[in-house]
This record gives C-alpha cells, sequence and structure tokens, in this order.
C-alpha cells in the first residue's frame, strides 16, 4: 500500500551525496516529490529541529519511501535497487558488486566526508580549498588506478552502476574545488560517458526546483 | 578452486576500519593469514610502492580472497557475507537491510574518517583532541537516536549485523578519543553485549599478532 505514496527525496540542489541518489531515481524511473533544506540560509536548514527528527545526522538526503525514512546515500539506493530492481545497479556477479561497493566507498568514505561543507567551514578561510583539493587528488590517484583494473564504458565494466552514481557528483565537487583532472584521463572518460545519460542530467545541480536562478543552467 | 587458497587480510591492529573486517571473518570461522602494515612505523608502511599496488588509497583493510584483492571494509563484508552467508550479516527484509547499512555507513562515512589517523595528522597538536571529540559526538548523538528506533539487544533487533561491526570499533577509538560516553546509553549497552561474544574478544586490537607487547591485553 505505501508504494502508492509518492517518496519524498529531502534535497539541496548542491549536495553531492543527494545527487547520487537523484541519478538512482532517475534511472529506475521513480516519481518522487522534493522537500528542499537549504544547507547555507537561516544558519542552514538542515540544524533545524523539525529536519532533525528526520535525520539525526542533519544531513542531506533522507527519503521517505514504503513508510520509513531512510538517510545516508548508499543505503538508500541499495535499498530501491532492492525493491526496485530495474535496472540493476549492482551487477549479479558478487566480484563485481565487491567491485562497485569498493569503488562506491572510497569516494563515500574516502574523499566526499573530507571536502563536505561542515568540514570545510570548521577551517580557516586561507586553508579550505587546498584541503578539499589535497584529499581530493589524492583519492582520484587511487581511484584512477583501481579504474584502470575495472573499468569499461563505465566504472565496472559497461553497466551503469552505484559507482558511478557516487562518481559524477564528485567530479562536480573537484570541478568546483578546481581540481585538475589532467592526470585523471579515466576518470574524466567515463564522467564525460555518464553526463551523455539523461537521468545524470536531469539531476545535475542546475537543474533541481531549488538550484537560485543563478545557478541554472 | 581459489577457496581452498587462505585468504591473506591486510591489517593493522589499532585500525578500526580492519576490525570490523576481523570481527566478520572471526564470525563466520573464516581461517585467514594476517599481513601487518604499520601505520607509524618507518613513516607508514601504507606508504610503500608494494603496499600501493594492493590498495591505492594507502590504507588498511585489504583482503586477498578468491583471486581478488577487495579494499573498504563495508565493501569486503558484503562480500563475505554474499559467498559464505553463515551466519548472515545483513537480514533478510530489506527495511532491516536499509537500516543496517544506514547505520554503517552513518559510522564508516560520516564519523570515521573524521578521525582517522590521517586527517588528525594534518592538524596541529592542539587541534587534534577536540575535532575527533567533536565528530564522534556528533556522529554518537545522532546514532543513539537512531539506534532507540531500530535496537533489540543489538544495533537493529537481535541478530548481530555489519551494523554491530562498525558500532564497535567506533566506541573503542570514541574511548581511545575520551569521549564522554554518559549521553549515549544506548549505545554503550549494545557494545557491552557485543564485547560478550567470542568474535569481538578475539579479534580486539589488544590480542593481535601485530599488537606491541606493553598494549596486549
Amino acid at each position: 500500500m505505501s508504494f502508492l505514496v509518492k517518496p519524498v527525496l529531502h534535497t539541496y540542489f548542491r549536495s553531492s551525496c543527494t545527487w547520487r541518489v537523484r541519478i538512482a531515481l532517475a534511472l529506475k524511473g521513480i516519481e518522487y516529490d522534493q522537500a528542499p533544506v537549504n544547507l547555507i540560509k537561516d544558519g542552514g536548514q538542515q540544524l533545524s529541529s523539525k529536519f532533525t527528527d528526520i535525520n539525526p545526522m542533519q544531513q542531506v538526503p533522507s527519503l521517505e519511501i514504503d513508510g520509513i525514512t531512510l538517510s545516508q546515500s548508499l543505503a538508500i539506493i541499495q535499498y530501491l535497487d532492492e525493491t526496485r530492481p530495474k535496472p540493476r545497479l549492482l551487477p549479479e556477479d558478487a566480484k563485481k558488486r565487491a567491485y562497485v561497493r569498493m569503488i562506491s566507498d572510497l569516494i563515500a568514505s574516502g574523499i566526499q566526508p573530507l571536502q563536505n561543507l561542515m568540514v570545510l567551514q570548521k577551517l580557516g578561510d586561507g586553508e579550505r580549498l587546498g584541503w578539499a583539493q589535497s584529499y581530493i587528488t589524492k583519492g582520484f590517484h587511487a581511484l584512477e588506478k583501481i579504474l584502470d583494473c575495472t573499468a569499461g564504458q563505465y566504472c565496472v565494466e559497461d553497466e551503469v552502476s552505484m559507482a558511478d552514481l557516487c562518481l559524477v557528483p564528485q567530479v562536480y565537487n573537484a570541478e568546483r574545488f578546481k581540481v585538475d583532472l589532467t592526470p585523471f584521463p579515466t576518470i574524466t572518460r567515463i564522467n564525460q560517458a555518464l553526463m551523455e545519460l539523461e537521468a545524470f542530467k536531469v539531476s545535475h545541480p542546475s537543474r533541481q526546483p531549488d538550484t537560485p536562478p543563478d545557478l541554472r543552467a
């Protein structure tokens, strides 16, 4: 019965973790409503007691779906994949699935947390850019080496997977932080191939309901 | 055929991410060899070119198993669970599995990366303890609230799951960083219940082959 209620995504246009989930929803053709949470306005709307009840970590994304509220992008994506399996975002083969999770976690635990807004706000103005660049660059060196073994057209062979949903938003962040992408030809190639796909385009930060007019595509 | 070769765990006794995997291996009764990587000695043995070939992220754990080499603790644990399913570390029900992953990711992406050695080494001597304490405390406040909804005897109801494998090493880190655990009675209770189990004891940092003599239990 709860399948009849439209899921609600608590989202911020520029949150890379939320973008991952928006891609999954788009690929699977799941209709949903957006509840924007502005991470900058009012000192950060994610800190409100109303939103803290939705996600005690005071972060986006959270997804209300099937009568439950889930947070953490990879947990959400895997729940979607297990309950709405087409098209699948984790390969059938256990080893390939492990590669997809390894790449996803490398980004979701190894890069993104170290360059997110909450951490950068703790640093001095002069430190932020260098800090973000150093963690993204270190992570991308590792990722490039791994992708050279696993990639086909996309991160793991030729099917779009959860790893790709993590890659594209992280490359977007790298560009925002002016990371030199020249040393990463495989990452760059895969990112370009993915950005040709409609699900990656419609979910882009420049095309969301809460995107400010001056940042719209 | 590769099932006949003993897995090799690249490990450091005090790495909380590696401890997660050691618990999984112990719970499932998988025999393995340890290849210690000292994160302090020689300026960090994880930085050697030999180890960088094993894990380009220069982190432990990595596990050589079934002819492949995997990194990222949650990817490893889920591979083990899918290929050696008994006892299962992710529940059969999709919603409960989502809760397990949500709690695991909250720790693995939301807390641990912000208090790991690599990050703390970037901070000044006077900043480290406060930085680590603040992220662990913030994460534990969220976790406590979530566990109040999901927990039974353990993190998600009454079966040991991947979430528990993340919880115990994170509480160990909290204690190392002298975090006040008084506000977290549920976390404390579950941690104590888990530490009664043999798999959590034998995998403890104080009982590893590479544990220095003065830190042995």
